[in-house]
């Protein structure tokens, strides 16, 4: 699947995205609208997180109808741990966007993220929608992706084209991350449009299959949000013929395709990090086993920070691994760092130690632990943990 | 119970602490012995994780027969991940303190902590064993604690006199700490030493009745250790009558003071740790529920950061106790910070933000989080997540 990292038109939308002063910084875009040209099929997943974001609660009420006719995105505020108060501001301000656009409110899911317990101001957030409105386009998917930003350093887009039931039909995909990223769920806030004609159930379906090796699969610092929202909209303005099942089977490839270059973005955006690094878990009795080894090595601070300085501590590395749950025969271990095998039979390989940490040089490597015990494996994605992460969160304002 | 945090004399027992040159640092004490005038009664709990150093194993064996005549530790290496290698040097390393002092290698148990993956010089060993015994005395349990230090900055000591069954009886204990600190099992290397007369079978059952409110209550980065061990011996040299049942009670609290006292000295010393927080959860349906979400908290890397920069973040806080997979109900959360409550009934108060800052400004402080569930709770002292952490475990040898 041929995808690029950046937007392109996708028919049946326009998007945009505007400075609302809703940041603490003046002039950044905070505030982004996807508005299709009628109300399309439409599904979400959403945070598992015990404290629900009032627009999760209420985007998650939204699509049981399967339709929308717009998103409003914001940054600057989650609107979270916030009440009755926070609700009635997240009606309000999809009732804002259906005023602008001539819709019935219901037909708007908000989704919000920045930080928690903090309102935002509803006069800054209409006047935004109302530029938003007015400058809506074809090509403002770049700007929607600025305007989700909160400690992203750069936005974060995917897109593809392909063949799909005699048509071309378009894929177009936005993420923001950068912390509070956990393995858990759909990872903060993401957003897929096409151009091709699905039903709801066959969205939510392509959602669920493409997690696992998305966003489920990436992890920064172990932290889940209460924000998370994975959102996709298909307005059927490709005009394919009825696609056959090997057809669906193609496209839930591509919105899988899409999910992951998001995701692999995010790590590599993810706060602080210099490193990307894939963890490989192999010879496992079950790939639920190998999951959590791979989760328990992927958070562990002390394997993170020793990424961070290039440092082929395969002591940490084991002990995360013996720490996470699962029953190990320590003398079968096999380790390899970027392509380097640094450990065999449960013994350091202590003259392959240097060219490790030389690999360990590159932006990004692989971390491969053979367990010996069984055939299952499993993959998360991680970056390390650097000064850079720890002076970010000391700062983030309150 | 008047515990001091320093070393006192405990009749029954000598100790030493010697620099055989196994840390790459010169002239830093880095072996320790303890040694007890004849076999006395021992009892000892280890590490959870499925790799497992070789003296874990070799200790854990040799307390079976419940009596040791001494303990032998060492830092500079953990002799862990160390194969059949590893498991041999343990043996020859008892062998030698056992032909300095007279007494079957069986009744020796060895403990080592510092590098992973790494075999110490067993000659430099064998001196430093030379060097410690001669150097034995009821004053050394200072050096002891100075020996098994690795990234520590101050050596963990804590002692109390009691009448116990007409005897004045004493307790002293020393631990090692600073990281791979997690609350699943005894905490690394932790020492304690009594003139009492007691059953190896008492013994184990204090050590287990201690953990829950002491080591098994810290956490500094949620990485669980390959050596974590926590060995008790009793002399009996005071001399003391049988102990009535209500005695014994009295004599098991000793006990958790002394493990209570120098978990918090780990804490306090945990690597580039600036503050001490206790995680205080009320309010819920279950102590297993309280316990999972204050470790959450307790852990969670944003919030440690948050810590770090005297940022009384109530959603990071409530983020984290949301996804630690227990039931609640967002809109019952309260929360104080530093003794000022900050969030109740699901809202934060924002005026006193600013006092909850300043309160962590303090050393030490309390976050006590209230669910209004049920009437369970759970503490986890924690520490803050610093620049220095990150420093230090970037830049730890291989």
């Amino acid at each position: 699947m041929d995808v690029e990292e950046q937007a392109r038109p996708v028919r049946g939308f326009r998007f945009a995205g505007v400075s609302a002063g809703l940041k603490a910084v003046f002039g950044k875009e905070d505030l982004g609208l996807i508005v299709a040209e009628q109300a399309v099929a439409a599904a979400g997943v959403f945070t598992t997180n015990q404290v629900k974001a009032a627009p999760v609660m209420l985007a998650e009420e939204r699509l049981r109808a399967g339709r929308l006719r717009a998103v409003v995105a914001n940054s600057g505020s989650a609107n979270c741990f916030t009440g009755k108060a926070g609700m009635k501001l997240a009606l309000d301000s999809c009732a804002a966007v259906a005023k602008e656009i001539s819709c019935p409110p219901e037909s708007v899911a908000p989704c919000s993220t920045g930080v928690i317990g903090h309102l935002y101001d509803l006069g800054k957030y209409r006047a935004g929608v109302r530029m938003a409105a007015a400058s809506l386009s074809s090509d403002g998917l770049g700007s929607f992706a600025r305007a989700i930003m909160t400690t992203d350093t750069v936005p974060k887009l995917a897109s593809t084209t392909l063949r799909f039931a005699g048509a071309d039909v378009t894929l177009a995909g936005v993420a923001k991350g950068a912390g509070m990223i956990a393995p858990r769920m759909a990872t903060m806030l993401a957003f897929i449009v096409t151009d091709a004609n699905l039903t709801p159930a066959f969205i939510r379906r392509a959602l669920l299959g493409a997690l696992p090796e998305s966003f489920n699969a990436v992890t920064i610092d172990g932290d889940m949000s209460t924000n998370d929202s994975l959102l996709m909209l298909a307005s059927g303005a490709a005009g394919h013929r009825r696609p056959s099942a090997r057809e669906l089977t193609g496209l839930e490839h591509a919105v899988a395709a899409i999910a992951g270059s998001l995701a692999r973005q995010l790590v590599f955006d993810g706060e602080g990090a210099t490193r990307l690094v894939a963890i490989e878990v192999r010879g496992a009795r079950s790939s639920a086993d190998a999951a959590k080894i791979a989760r328990q090595i992927a958070n562990s601070p002390l394997v993170k920070t020793a990424f961070f300085g290039c440092d082929p501590n395969v002591g940490r590395i084991v002990a995360a691994a013996g720490a996470a749950g699962v029953d190990l025969e320590p003398h079968r271990l096999g380790l390899a760092i970027g392509g380097v095998k640094v450990a065999d039979r449960g013994m350091i390989l202590t003259q392959a130690l240097a060219a490790a940490a030389a690999a360990m040089g590159r932006r990004e490597f692989t971390v491969r632990l053979d367990l010996r015990l069984g055939k299952a494996g499993a993959n998360v994605v991680t970056s390390d943990l650097s000064l850079e992460y720890v002076r970010i969160n000391a700062e983030y304002m309150t």
